[in-house]
């Protein structure tokens, strides 16, 4: 069975898309832990990160350092956040965030409610900045 | 004034070392949020991860995928985790540890508390299967 990020990907379960490209994915974390919470996937279904092929692992990383610059442009922040866990969905993906302090990668704390119109909106303003 | 990790690259400030090649250095977080918590870095100084030079930014990420490898071995757990928050010492640098749940990788918890004994004998286990 595919995963929710490849269903995601063909979209059968619809996302707030950020950006993509021929192998990678990214999009909104719909219970983000800070507004413009992204999560950047590769297109081919890997559960774990290190595990990886190193073709698809470095260019999970380039392609993530062009949307961490679109979320650098996008928000009043000090930098860009990242985060790796996978313990939840068996596809590797990468949480980026703008951050300012610590506390906003406190993935233990009450996430974020953002309406669709909020997301909707965070999303294309990153893709606008993404290049 | 140069960075405190670059003093420890240099062997100015003394460290539980785990990896280090010509261009990146691996050592163990004496704070450690989770037992074989360590610290990868470039030896270029650097402080924003995604604002380093492409080389040096892809170079890092390939140098923490074989330290993560040896974490993996090295202990009973599910994966590598990895963070990049960034906020306290203006040097680049990629947490990484072993997790078996969310919260090993709780950085709001309290930290471990690990005798110098215990560091370098974990340090040491890394190291040895880092290849």
């Amino acid at each position: 069975m595919s995963s929710i990020f490849t269903a995601i990907i063909k979209g059968e379960i619809p996302c707030y898309k950020v950006a993509e490209d021929e192998h990678y994915f990214a999009f909104l974390d719909i219970n983000p832990v800070q507004i413009g919470h992204t999560l950047v996937i590769p297109k081919k279904e890997v559960d774990v990160l290190f595990e990886m092929d190193d073709e698809t692992y470095n260019g999970l990383f380039s392609f993530s350092k062009r949307v961490a610059a679109a979320i650098k442009k996008s928000f009043d922040c000090n930098r860009v956040g990242m985060s790796v866990v996978g313990l939840e969905v068996p596809h590797a993906h990468i949480h980026l965030m703008p951050i300012s302090s610590l506390d906003d990668m406190n993935f233990f704390k009450a996430k974020k409610v953002l309406s669709k119109e909020e997301l909707s909106s965070i999303a294309h303003q990153i893709a606008e900045n993404f290049i």
